[in-house]
C-alpha cells in the first residue's frame, strides 16, 4: 500500500539536497519538513558535491535556468551516481528556451536519472527532443484528459522504458509509469495550480520518497503524486470565501505535515494502466 | 471604469515575465496567479529574450541588483520593446547605491519603458537624475502628503511627460500620472508597509493590467495601484488581536485572488488632478 | 530586563543589510519588519559597502554559500566594521562542506563579528577549526541537554572569549555567553523545527537587537533569543489540528508582531550561568 511510502519517509528523515529555483526553494524546504525528510538546499559547484555525499536524494530542478547551476547539477549528479542515491529531475519550462531543453536533456543523458516529474508540456518536449513541438504526436496532450488515458499511459511507458527513469507526468489525471505499469492518479484539484510552486513541491516530495523507498521507486514516485494531490483536496476544504492563493498555499503545506499513512492508503485514488 | 481593467486580465490571463529581485520573487509569482495573470521568472542572459517572447509583458525590479541581472534585463527589454510589449520598472532602493541608480537611469535611457513604479524617493532619485538628493526640490517629498499633492501631481505628471511613461508614485497617497493627467488615489493603509515586499507586488500586478490593456496604460496603471491598495484595506480587515505580518501576508494575496471588477469600482477611490 | 532591548528596535527602528541565502530570505525581511526594524538584502560586490553605510547593523549568513557572496562578505564586513556598526554572523552549514567552513573561519578571523548564532554542531566545527568533528570534545553535544549544561556553557563561554564575540548556541536550551557570563535559555519549543529559516530569522532579529542596543551585545542577543523561542511557544499554543508548517510559519511572525516588552519581561525564561 502507498502509506508505507510516507511511513518509510518519517521513520528514516532522508536528508534530500536540492539545487533548485529562487522563486520556489522556500516552498520546496518547507514541503520536505512537513512530509519528515530534511532538506539542504546548495546550488554552487564549489560545494555541491560534499553536500550531495551526506545526503540520501538529489533534486535538480530547472526553473530559474542559468549555466552555471546547470554545471553544479551535473557534478552534483554524478556524485549521486557514484554514491547510488536517487536523482529526481524537475524540468521546468523545458520547450521555453532552447538552453533549458538543451540543459534537460544533457542531464537526462550524463546522469543516471531515477525519475521525472513534470507537466503534459514539459515531458513531451523531453521526449521529442527539444524538437518542433507542432503537429506532433497527439498521443501527449498538453491536458492529459479521460478519452486520451490510455494512449498518454501508453507513450509515458514507452518514454520511461526508453529513459529508464520512472516518470510522473502531472495534470488533470496524473500519470507515473516505469517501463512496466502506469499509475493513473485522480487525486488533485484544479485550484493547486493557483499557487506558484506546487510541482517544484511534488518534485521535492518525490525525491524524499524515492530516497526512503530506494528499491521501489515506481511505487514511491505514486505515493508522492497521490499525497501531493490529496494534501490539495485536504487543503481546498478549508478554503473560505474570503481566502485566496495566500491562504491556500499554507493550507497544503499543513495537510503534507497532518497526513497520516492510513489516510493516504484510505483516500488515494488510482488505477493500474 | 477601473474594473474594466481587471476583467480584462483575468479574461485574457496574460503571460508576465519577471525579472526580479529573490526577496519577494514567490510573492510576485503568487500575486500574479492571484490576479488572474500567469508568471515566468527567467533572468539568464542565455535565455531571456526567448522568455520574454512568449510572455506579453515585462517586469524589470532592482531589487538584490547585480550587473548581470541588469544586462540580462537590457536583452528581454529590447526583445519587448521589439514585439511592443509593455516594460514596468520598478527602481527598487535607487539612491541608495550609485549601482543602482546608473542601471535604473540606463534602464530608462536604452529601453522605452510604459510604466514606472516606486515609492516617492526612488522616483525622486530617478527625476534628479542621481544627483545630490540634499535640498532638491520639495515638490516630491518623501512622503506625498495632503498639502503638497498639487505640487506632486504637477511634478510626476512632468516626470512621466520626460520619460514617455505613466508614473506610479506610491506611499500615504498615490500619484499615478502621464504627461496629461493624475490619478490621485486614496485607497490602501499604512500597515501595508509591514508586509515585505508590497511595492514589488504592485509592480508585478502593474505588469499584468498593462499587458492586458496596452491601449489605456494610465487608466491600467491606476486600476492596479487602486486595487493593490484596496486589498491591503480588505486584508486588514480581517486581521485579528493576535495576527501580525505573517497572517497579513495570506491575507493580501487571498484578497486579490478575490477581488471582483464590481467590487473594484465600487471601493477605488481617486480624483483626477 | 531584556524588555528594554526590544523596545529599543521598536524606538529606533534599524535598518539592518542582511547579505543571506535564498532559501528564507524573505522570512527574514520579513521578521525584521515585525519587529520593528526595517531590512534591507543586497549581496553585489558592486554596491555592498554603501548599503552597509546607509544600514545600522549587518548580518551574515552562510546558506546557499557561494564565493562570490563570501566576498561580499568581506567587503561589508570591513566598512561595517569601520563605522562600528554590529556584525551578526549565522554560520549555516558549517561543517558539511569545506568552502563553507574554511568560508566561516576567514569571516571570524578577518573581521571583528559581535556575536555569532548557530546550533550546536555549526558552533562546534566552527570551534574546532574545521577539524575532524569525530570523537571531539564531548563538552559541546549535538543537543544541548540538561545535564551537559555546564560544560557546555564553560565551553560557549571560552569560544566566546576567544573570539571576542558573543556566542549564541540554540537547541532545546540555549546558550548565550560573551567571555564572562552566560544565559542558559529555556523558551522555544521543539516544533520550530519543521519551519525552515526559524534560525536564520532568529540571526536577522539579533541584528536588530545589537544595532539598536549596541553597548551591551550579551543581553541584546539573549533579548532577541528568548524573543524568538517565546514567540514560537505562543504561536504553537494558536496551532489547531488540522495546521502544520504552513499556518506555523505564519504564526511565528505574528507573534514577533505583537509581543510586547512587558510579555518579553514577564516570560523569558533564563538563568545565568
Amino acid at each position: 500500500m502507498l502509506g508505507e511510502m510516507l511511513e518509510a519517509v518519517r521513520d528514516t528523515a532522508p536528508l534530500i539536497h536540492c539545487i533548485t529555483n529562487y522563486v520556489t526553494i522556500n516552498d520546496c524546504a518547507n514541503i520536505l519538513l512537513a512530509c519528515g525528510a530534511s532538506p539542504v538546499m546548495a546550488d554552487d559547484i564549489s560545494e555541491v558535491e560534499e553536500i550531495t555525499a551526506l545526503s540520501r536524494g538529489l533534486v535538480l530542478n530547472l526553473g530559474t535556468f542559468s549555466p552555471q547551476r546547470v554545471q553544479a547539477m551535473l557534478a552534483a549528479g554524478k556524485r549521486a551516481n557514484a554514491l547510488g542515491h536517487p536523482i529526481i529531475l524537475d524540468p521546468v519550462g523545458v520547450g521555453a528556451s532552447s538552453q533549458r531543453t538543451r540543459a534537460a536533456l544533457r542531464l537526462l543523458s550524463e546522469l543516471r536519472i531515477s525519475a521525472v516529474r513534470g507537466n503534459a508540456s514539459e515531458i513531451k518536449a523531453l521526449a521529442l527532443g527539444g524538437g518542433d513541438t507542432c503537429g506532433v504526436d497527439e498521443a501527449l496532450c498538453d491536458r492529459v484528459s479521460e478519452d486520451k488515458l490510455l494512449q498518454t499511459a501508453a507513450f509515458v511507458k514507452a518514454f520511461a522504458q526508453k529513459t529508464g527513469a520512472v516518470i510522473a507526468v502531472t495534470g488533470e489525471i496524473d500519470v507515473v509509469a516505469d517501463g512496466q505499469s502506469a499509475y493513473c492518479i485522480r487525486n488533485g484539484c484544479a485550484e493547486m495550480r493557483t499557487v506558484t510552486g506546487t510541482g517544484c513541491q511534488l518534485s521535492a516530495l518525490t525525491g524524499a520518497f524515492l530516497a526512503a523507498n530506494p528499491t521501489e521507486p515506481l511505487k514511491a514516485a505514486a505515493a508522492a503524486v497521490c499525497m501531493m494531490g490529496l494534501c490539495g483536496e485536504i487543503a481546498y476544504a478549508r478554503i473560505k470565501p474570503q481566502d485566496g492563493n495566500g491562504t491556500y498555499r499554507s493550507y497544503i503545506l499543513d495537510a503534507v505535515t497532518r497526513l497520516t499513512a492510513e489516510r493516504l492508503d484510505k483516500e488515494a485514488r488510482y488505477e493500474m494502466r
